[in-house]
């Protein structure tokens, strides 16, 4: 068989681990040829390629970004854009093509798939918001990032006597929050899937001083705002230079809860540090099992689908069930955590 | 409530971050009293214990070991040690026990509660062999102290131009093998499942010095025992000194290996490392949701169970469906792997 | 003999090995007696301490933090600072006190001395700025805290072609920017000691695009500040919350550098992740050296000095030597280092 | 000019970190050409090599091993070695030669510098016996490698209620097990310059024992022997396989305080995971400054000389300083370390 391999969308621990897989499983053991597209769809819309032999993916297991460069461009963006890959795909002989990457690009995957083309997709998201999953690589990564830098940061909190606002990745959803939160004792927990109410939080973590502490750590998921009415709060999410990043929830809630509390309060926003560099292991094997049953589903011709976590084991279910609608952390989740609010 | 807590059996990156989740989650939460047996069993069986209060578990999570001790004193070992840890938690004025520990541990654990003490027990294990859980706290930390001990090796493997046989741990499975050989692209992976053949062995070595490479990588679950009749082998166990650990499959692979195949090759085993320090964030979390559910089931009164993970929910299963069986590594999960082999 | 110690200013990997050196030092081998003052400066004036012995300083030494705790208090704030210090040295019967901190507390030590009160100081500063010493703990973690980093945004900058301008720890030296810069290979690096001229800055970003590569890496100190007329710069160092550390310098550069390149350009800001947590076992065994070494000096009573490396060696020299001048960077340190840039 | 730059000798992390630096400096700085050649002495002498640019060197500093491999083969090792050597040079236009290698490399370079080619060493060891030099890339690693190791085993014993024996690397010196010691706190430190005394060393860790504590932690250098007549002891240093690693003297010493002690004890062998993997940032610096160093060198022709760290500066050194005699463990040093014993 031909198999095209593409990664889109932005950079998550693991990617290079699922293109590695491809290859060994296809190449190895199938005796199959691959060629990699360049920067996502585009290289699939451009015919811009490369081959994809087993030199080619020697070391890349640990590293991360990814060796394929991604992009941001959809076929949707072009009026012709199923049609070209379409045609592509016949002329490149490609019996099918496995798009790794977030939402959008599973939504683009859909979108071939339903319009007939062989496509067997990968989901990846550090933000853990993919339905259908169990979980995919780059969350464990990202969790452990937050999670070390929660660990460094008590200290100061402790040696300062501040509150320290920790701002972590997850605009939708706070899995991120919720699980490096959980790992690192923070003393709450602050989601964009339960509003805030800024007197209960402030409430929580007076209680902590009101008990003898001298510090407190709160970690927020960057998407969270508080409950109507609960505090004036800027959402625009632009900062005068028109960044976006930097007009954030944890620089407003610093500023609040220094003035509810009078205690020195800081923000600290980790960025993009969380969704680079070298995978944990857990993230390199359930990489490597995607990439490895994402090549089964093309030689059993089951397309349309996406590898999935399952417990234990790897699914294959239908894209539509990952595109449809977010995971977001459930109620019950708040509940387990209330132990380190 | 008043609930007792012990940790029973060997070192395992998480007990600490059960305890404080029991603490924090009754304590805290449901304003119940804990105490803590001292070193396992024999803390029951002795009435030995503090009260652990919240400042008792302050700072605890992240840390390896266990703060009440271990030991591998069981009930079983005693005539009467049933009846004596009945009699303790009349005295104590204890609703519940909650032992966590390991196979012999939750042995014991239904033991009592066929006896009708009120026990739920929480599992770990860092070899991830007991049934009825997906997985358990401390196994992502093994596999993630073998990983970087194989990422660091593969250079020196390469520089070297060597055959590098690492034993992990893993008596009677091959979990960390298999997890850690495919998170680290180990060229063969040797579990206890297999009965490995070392024709085959030393044939999917050779290949790669055929291909051109320098050097390969051999991970080998120390519980690893050749096919009969396959190679000479001796199964004893013990070296001269009378210890167990050294008389190890991976001396006698590398010997093997090095005749066969002309290469030097050298055995490195891992030992106790992989089972002491920090737990990683994902094993931290996972502690910390088994100590909550664990404390939820005892107000329950939903005795003589052990949390479990299921997918991504903790179940409260009967402990027989935890010890009844060894969890073994399943044939399709050697296939996946193969994409490393 | 009796010892005080106390640890002041801001957080540091190292303080809490220090002072285990300092107990196991003094009253292991040397049958002496320490007393820990609370929160620094502040522990001393008001005789606010407890008796260390070797329980209390057990399990430290890898500890972030401070078991001593810490504030900004100085001798110098009061005006009979000086005679409350001498009376309560008088009281206690202290034969000597050990101040560990960076340049404030060396400064009251030195007061203090001046006074003709018996101290013996240990340096401590992220920063590496204080003169007389080659390096001093804290210094190595933050390195490798700012380094690890950078590792990780390094394949997100390349994931999202991206120029990633990245604010590391250094108000008047650029130690932290130059070593993490070097070790992670960054393409820039900007340091407080040379004023930048951002034509400069942009023609050695730019010839990298030239070239061919698709993102870079700038590593700025956060004290550092553009050359007289170079650009508009807001030096002001306070934004709209009051907050000094938002209205930084990787933000003004990320802008400007996006306008002139015509490439996406985003500031991260390390922050207070690079100065808490787990030291380095370089920083560790700096530390315990230190302490061992004040010890001595204290028996020689060899007052006024303070602990330095030199080489390989634990040198004792007057504090005056560590707080008349700032450590910066040499201009011939900037030529090693342009082999990254 | 034009430059050829070799590896040579056992794994070190840093090597590449010295290769890139090379080029990084001749290449972009000086518009030298930069050839490397392969497996070290070997390709010098078989004139087997390939040109290196600055894209030959991308992304290769923090990785470990050595993109030009590495081998034992020495120019004394053919009796025309140095003749060879200088007729590659002539026909090559080569200016100089920049080995990178330990002490037998360091050897060989003096033979042929004082054969009259140009030469300029860069020194490498993990074990910190280069004399000449305060320290070189590779132990720094070593030693975070070993004291991860040890905070982790601390654990493991403590739970176990054990003595952990824990062999280090150091032949003939114990820099690594020194520092590690110091680091993570071990409670005894046995290293090859001091023969230990085994019923000393007993009776050090017994007082532990006797002081209620419930475990010991030994770190001692593979090199370590006993006092004549102080115990019976195997220093043949093969094992039964002909392997030199496993006879070694933590399970002689295992055994040993096990029978006296009457406690459990164990060995644990670190191995070849300590000169393996990433270098730390500490390390990734030296070895950017050495390769920067031995450039100038070439350009200002000093041949026969080596780069050393001397304080915070670097030097060339003759080459006859770093050989003539191995920098061992000083007594005063064992003083600062009885902290920890």
């Amino acid at each position: 068989m031909r198999i095209g391999v593409l990664t889109s969308g932005g950079d998550c621990p693991g990617l290079n681990a699922v293109i590695r897989s491809v290859v060994h499983r296809a190449v190895a053991d199938h005796g199959d040829e691959v060629i990699g597209f360049h920067d996502g769809w585009r290289g699939l819309l451009e015919a811009d390629y490369r081959k994809l032999d087993l030199d080619a993916v020697s070391g890349i297991l640990a590293r991360g970004g990814t060796v394929l460069g991604s992009s941001r461009v959809q076929p949707a963006h072009l009026v012709d854009g199923v049609e070209r890959a379409r045609g592509h795909l016949a002329e490149l002989g490609l019996d099918a093509v496995i798009p790794i990457g977030g939402e959008g690009t599973l939504k683009a995957a859909r979108l071939l798939s339903d319009a007939g083309l062989p496509v067997v997709g990968v989901p990846k998201t550090i933000d853990n918001d993919i339905a259908g999953t169990d979980v995919t690589f780059g969350f464990d990564t990202a969790v452990g990032v937050a999670t070390e830098a929660l660990d460094r940061l008590k200290t100061t909190a402790e040696s300062h006597q501040r509150v320290l606002i920790v701002e972590v990745m997850g605009r939708h959803t706070g899995w991120i929050a919720l699980h490096s939160g959980m790992a690192a004792g923070a003393h709450a927990i602050v989601v964009p899937e339960r509003p805030f109410d800024i007197d209960e939080l402030t409430a929580l973590v007076g209680k902590r001083f009101q008990a003898g502490k001298k510090f407190a750590i709160v970690v927020v998921a960057e998407g969270a705002k508080p409950r109507a009415g609960s505090m004036e709060f800027d959402a625009g999410g632009k900062d005068v230079y028109g960044h976006e990043r930097f007009a954030g929830v944890a620089r407003q809630l610093s500023v609040e809860l220094e003035r509810r509390l009078g205690k020195e309060a800081r923000p600290v926003i980790l960025g993009h540090v969380q969704r680079g560099g070298t995978p944990t292991p857990y993230d390199r094997v359930l990489a490597t099992r995607f990439g490895w049953h994402a090549v089964e589903a093309v030689h059993r011709r089951e397309f349309g689908r996406i590898t999935a976590l399952r417990g234990t084991e790897i699914a294959l279910i239908p894209i539509a069930e990952a595109v449809d609608s977010l995971k977001t952390v459930p109620p019950h989740r708040y509940a387990e955590a209330e132990t380190v609010l």
